[in-house]
């Protein structure tokens, strides 16, 4: 199309839902109804207010709806490091699980290094019915959008927890997770166990590590060694490297999380160490990635699909103060972890 | 807390800018300034206002703001499959650099099975600026929320286009991809090529494959074969076993994008198939897995920085009709491909 042929007339003017009353020949509360989910109705009107809806080209305005309601249907994900693939897997089913309750997700990044509240109130200029914030560490200051009884916008910590505060939280149980990890490796007859860990100042890091150490502390041993540093696949590579260089050579190791993990595998690999005649691995999230036939890592998943719902009914009735909402994680047997009847035809 | 602590007074007022203004000591409409990037206004005046704000704890209403402006600020991310780690990836930079200029993303999640044009309807209600759609098929029915110039919203595709089509669009140039992968297979020495597809429904998967056969053509060769599916990982796990198992063997493999030639490799390995010595293998998108020490996949990187860039710049200044805009994908070399000097001395 050349200039030539470009319309001279105005931009025309926006379809209200005062055209599609007149087209209907319905009352402009029954053009509102028919767009409002779970509104009284006759289906007879709400069809003809659709017919000519759709004849207009008539788009009912979600937020300026959202002015009068107060409730605009738009929840803000708060995300930080989507190097880590759990975080894009959450985020991309949390987008969904908002679309399937009619609402929408407002995505924003974070970097964790920085103070989260920034990010929140950056939010909350775009009439967020709630937010949800993924990325947090245990010295940040707590975060909020107000009092939600004095209508203050709730605030949920995803795959976090803030102790001793006020605060919405959904999270796998980390700690039991850790004792878990440490059962399946001590089954695995191992006696040398080394945890390779996260961010330190997270509370997956800590609760993971705490619960690990425990376990192995009531069978009598001690840990090898703990190095921690970030949740990134270089850092399990390095670590794993590290450790040998240091004569510290371990049979069993848990990785804070599934990334860190297969960054310990291929540096095993690169060490022409045999996973797991040698030495057992396991992770902890079960992303994508642990599943492939170069790893087949042996994990304990995070309730994703779970954890979610069970977020978003918090966020519809919060009432702070319960405490933190813990989900076990569960075991994926895959083969980096030698069988129990193996190990014991060993020892 | 316990209930009896809770405050009965009801729910506090929310802190306008006609507050504002008057703790300043300025019009309201100052305020409304100091709140705008790039309004007139002295650096003195906005000093006064945002201290005066952030004393009452004023937050401004971007969503109220943008019925009169009719620039909101949010920006629709229409994505697919998210279990092809390119489009996290995408995501995250999209988001991010949304924010360096001041907006924000909206996500909403599509099947790319379905109409993309239900999905854009629905960003439509929440009074976007512009929409950027990821995933589409080339039988797709024309996207659109009407005609820029008459007030409608742009809507670009990413990664995507749709043949003379008056549509903005981003993409990588995928043709020339495709020749760029046959050229460097060809100079390792191969004879047998194969190419593992993707969506064929996808101009991505059609542009790589037609570049990578009209090279092969030049070159007096035919494509062994060229089986195609789906951008995954299990296809590409998939396809390889049953070409080997067709007694079609490659000495060279396009995966149509990386998470497919990640698919080829486990394959291989486990047929026993030396990479590079027995077989060559080239990806294409370059993810953060094709980097692991389990893979070390060649393949072509997508420039997604200066594509995202170009895509935003597009937005800011819409003119369709001025066809895609491609760019130019980038070899990265590691270890699945033969180097030219070892080939030509096996020859």
């Amino acid at each position: 199309m050349t200039k030539a042929d470009a319309p001279s007339s105005p931009p025309t003017q926006r379809v209200t839902s005062h055209d599609v009353s007149r087209e209907a020949g319905v009352s402009q509360s029954a053009v509102s109804r028919a767009f409002t989910p779970g509104a009284h109705i006759s289906p007879e009107t709400r069809q003809r207010v659709l017919e000519a809806a759709r004849k207009l080209g008539y788009q009912p305005n979600a937020i300026a709806r959202s002015l009068v309601t107060q409730r605009s249907g738009i929840v803000a994900l708060i995300v930080g490091d989507l190097h880590n693939p759990f975080y894009p897997q959450a985020l991309s089913q949390f987008a969904q699980a908002l679309e399937h309750r009619g609402k929408r997700a407002l995505l924003l990044t974070h970097d964790a290094r920085r103070d989260v509240q920034e990010t929140l109130d950056a939010a909350s200029r775009y009439q967020i019915e709630a937010a949800i914030v993924f990325p947090t560490r245990l010295n940040s200051t707590l975060p909020s959008l107000g009092d939600v009884s004095k209508g203050g916008v709730p605030v949920l910590l995803f795959n976090r927890h803030l102790p001793g505060r006020n605060l919405l939280s959904v999270a796998c149980d980390n700690y039991a997770g850790g004792r878990l990890a440490a059962q399946v490796l001590l089954d695995a007859g191992a006696t040398q166990l080394a945890f390779i860990g996260g961010d330190p100042e997270t509370s997956t890091h800590q609760d993971r590590l705490r619960g690990f150490e425990e376990r192995l502390r009531e069978a009598g041993l001690d840990l090898l060694a703990a190095p921690s540093h970030a949740f990134q696949y270089d850092w399990g590579v390095q670590a794993t490297l590290d450790l040998h260089a240091a004569g510290h050579v371990p049979d069993a190791v848990f990785g804070a999380n599934d990334i860190v993990a297969i960054g310990v595998l291929d540096a095993l690999r690169q060490l022409g160490r045999r996973v797991p005649e040698d030495v057992s691995v396991i992770g902890f999230d079960d992303i994508q990635e642990s599943a492939r036939l170069a790893y087949r890592l042996t994990t304990i998943r995070q309730p994703l699909e779970i954890m979610i719902e069970d977020a978003l009914r918090a966020l519809d009735d919060p009432r702070p103060g319960n405490g933190p909402s813990l989900h076990p994680g569960e075991l994926i047997w895959r083969d980096t972890v030698k069988r129990y009847d193996t190990a014991k035809g060993q020892t």
